[in-house]
């Protein structure tokens, strides 16, 4: 051993050790097997690589800020209200207009509420001991009519309590032709890229003029009748007993291509639950109030019930760029899977076909 | 060369060549490699397959839209504000029913502040020159008592200034019985795959009587006082100091199945450091105002610090539906192991054992 | 056949198959195979393991909790509004603490709207028939004055509408001094892992007194000057006009490590377009009112039109955990683009060199 032995060791390092491979002249299993590698090949490029795009690195964890301002004014005459206008302080809440705003469309107004005792508003329960008592607290006392089995529980609470019937048509059917604007700003961290929705153009007027249609897909203001019949739904029936309007904004972006053709798609959907007809799961509206103090001191309310649609801008979205991790991936399993090719065609030749005997016997060499 | 050559050449590429393999009659080897493939043919399809669901395609990224209802009145005695009813209106802030919603159960109440100078709230400070002045802007005097050494700084502010104390025990305590519906609708955009967490049952009565509980897992109503105990918190304290609950819900869908196992799992959290008590960071408050006018046109406020319990309804979720890619990587990256696997069983028969020499000899045929 | 060819069978199951190799004393060839096996190797522990961890599994969906509180007063004196102090009741906007929120810098007060007619605030337009008004329903009437071609549209609004003009320096441009304690609890539900930005220190003063800065990389109180700074922009021109400033906060953990190294990174980004000035786009403002009632119990209001800074605070986040999966598929996908080496090794040996029919027909053992 010694010197010589260490240098022979070393320089076999450098010798380059091939697989044997024994040659099958089967015309069968041969053409089997290029079409194996074909269908591997086809699936690795035309699948993976060009309609998947496994080549790339995907982020899918986006950061995005909505900016929405709604514009519009409707007039309406009731005999409650009277003659009024109605301008977007008036109808949005929030006002500072985030990702999810409430357009009100229909209204119960309980005026002039202040804390006292009256009676409930439901009188059927009474008989149950006054049970069930929503809007305020039970005194105990029963106010019956004369002559009267049934009576209504007297409950301490903002009184008079609401009414409980709601109008037959929408307050504001003319929120329709109200618009939207929304602004969207969405970043993905993991390739450090922004875009707006807003489109970076010089023609001012165009954005204070367009409405987002299939012909203007980068337009940003939305008229809110159009976004209800997108989503499938009736306005007026809408307007009537609420409902929420999902807008997904979902921003696809290929950040090989030039940054331009990273562009936002809309759609629209609704978000309760418009089957269920009169369940408890359709329709929006809550209760908010306005508070007053008169002259004495005393606190008083107006109660609303506000019936209305909610739109929730949800933006989501994917980005993918050339990442090597990904496509060695791709490429190494596909790889592997052309060793499992021929690991199925080693069986038919070894056990399925007439002279397998033979070609067992070439391809494992015995020794002993 | 010409035709005929060309001729072989195309047929020779159908010619399947197929590695030749040298059979090593020890046992002990033999055994050894097929421990390992065994193992990562367990790991591969017990692990990966069964377990983790390797043959899927995921979806993280959910779009998702909530809508919460709360139920209840409160009924209140205190010197400071007499009898008084607390109803939805009242109490919830935001009333807009969205994913963070707060629920007032305590109070201080600073009435008829109006634009005017008057003495600090805090006395003792007055020695540094007025350096720290939070609710105001000094005007530079300072009040001092006859004979006093301390005083307390004059300040432009709304005055009265709020005092520092807080009631010793909650005013809303019964906040614990209030009710929140959770309505709750996801998408994940990748499967185009939506669904709400109110179950689709035609027994409406069922959805208006029922309470989440470990019995009741698919109702979307719950008990305020349940929540903050399965938060691992006591309401109690909460209800005075404030904090914050987060209510987890998870969709965790496998999509292979049937749209009606794809249901929500919900779950309960402290979110305000509950640990570090009295502490900067554990606890919850927020001032706001109501605005009135007074007969001559002239702003008064009443402040509120509002001390309560904030929700926040936080979803995720994870979908995952059978995918060709995601199934080939596993399985190439499974057969690559496995290659590996014979790379390391050839260590010991070449390397490792008595007879190796006469492996090596066998496996590698020299060429001259 | 029988009993001893099954139990021959059975055996040879458990004899050792090996690839028969050819060694071909080639040292180019020899040293390039080594090249490229040692370039894999250095990707594959460098780059995949080293740099982008692939032996972890990933998490980026986290949930997120925001909680926010401001400090801070203002002093104004202007002629409209006389001398006023500011507090976070009045400057705040949703008081709440949540995620986003506003700080009102600059105002447009139109105090006492009543529903009436008046004319509309832009003269010029009553030429086009009264075609555009927004702020409220045309009368139809032109309220011209004498001897003038032009006239202005008489409107069924809230009477007076506001005015046009905007003041020309910020009303609350001292909020430049207001600070902000930004409170955000983490979750990744993958991990179940849970952490808060707030350090758990036993230093009460040190998290009162803070400010966020290079410095101070883990105080969660900023500044909102130093943030709009950060963001590159000036408080001054922002106050005016409003905007909106993203502060992202970055989790990027280990969770092979230590919990106390996974700690928040922030950042700030402008979020509407501020390069697009005066356009449609840039700024931020809304619209809200006080409602009030006088004594006849006759609504009116007063209209603010408020211009100032919204801050979005965005969080995103990655956790990575060791994972078999995700080692097995990379330490696969490598060793599967090992064989791609040999492969093309192969295809020098084979075709390019001098002697590559002698190994041809070394390689492939040709049977008949």
């Amino acid at each position: 051993m010694g010197q010589v032995a260490w240098k022979g060791l070393f320089l076999s390092l450098f010798d380059y050790k091939t697989e044997k491979y024994v040659i099958a002249k089967n015309k069968k299993v041969g053409i089997l097997y290029r079409v194996v590698q074909l269908s591997i090949l086809a699936y690795l490029v035309g699948w993976v690589f060009v309609v998947k795009k496994g080549y790339q690195d995907t982020d899918t964890s986006l950061q995005s800020s909505v900016i929405t301002k709604l514009k519009g004014v409707a007039f309406t005459n009731t005999s409650e209200l009277g003659e009024r206008l109605w301008d977007v302080a008036d109808y949005v809440i929030p006002p500072q207009g985030e990702n999810v705003f409430f357009v009100m469309t229909n209204l119960i107004v309980t005026p002039n509420q202040r804390q006292a005792t009256c009676p409930e508003a439901v009188a059927a329960l009474c008989d149950h001991f006054c049970a069930v008592c929503a809007a305020g607290v039970k005194t105990g006392r029963c106010l019956k009519e004369r002559d009267s089995i049934r009576g209504t529980c007297e409950i301490l609470a903002w009184c008079p309590v609401e009414k409980r019937s709601k109008p037959k048509k929408p307050l504001l059917a003319s929120a329709e032709n109200f618009t939207v604007y929304i602004k969207n700003s969405i970043r993905f961290p993991k390739f450090k890229f922004s875009k707006m929705n807003v489109l970076a153009t010089d023609n001012e007027s165009y954005l204070k003029s367009c409405r987002y249609s299939t012909e203007h897909p980068y337009c940003p203001i939305f008229l809110l009748g159009n976004i209800v019949r997108w989503a499938g739904s009736d306005f007026h029936e809408m307007a009537l007993e609420g409902g929420v309007i999902g807008i997904q904004i979902e921003w696809n972006c290929d950040l090989d291509k030039a940054p331009s053709e990273c562009n936002p798609h809309y759609s629209f959907s609704r978000l309760d639950n418009k089957f269920a007809e009169k369940s408890i799961s359709s329709g929006y509206n809550f209760r908010f109030a306005k508070y007053y103090r008169d002259a004495d001191g005393v606190d008083y309310r107006t109660l609303f019930k506000a019936y209305g649609i909610r739109f929730d801008v949800m933006v989501n979205g994917k980005a993918g760029k050339f990442n090597i991790i990904p496509t060695v991936i791709n490429i190494g399993s596909g790889l592997a899977l052309m060793g499992a090719g021929a690991f199925f065609c080693d069986l038919v030749l070894l056990y399925l076909i007439k002279k397998s005997n033979f070609y067992r016997g070439k391809k494992y060499e015995e020794v002993k």
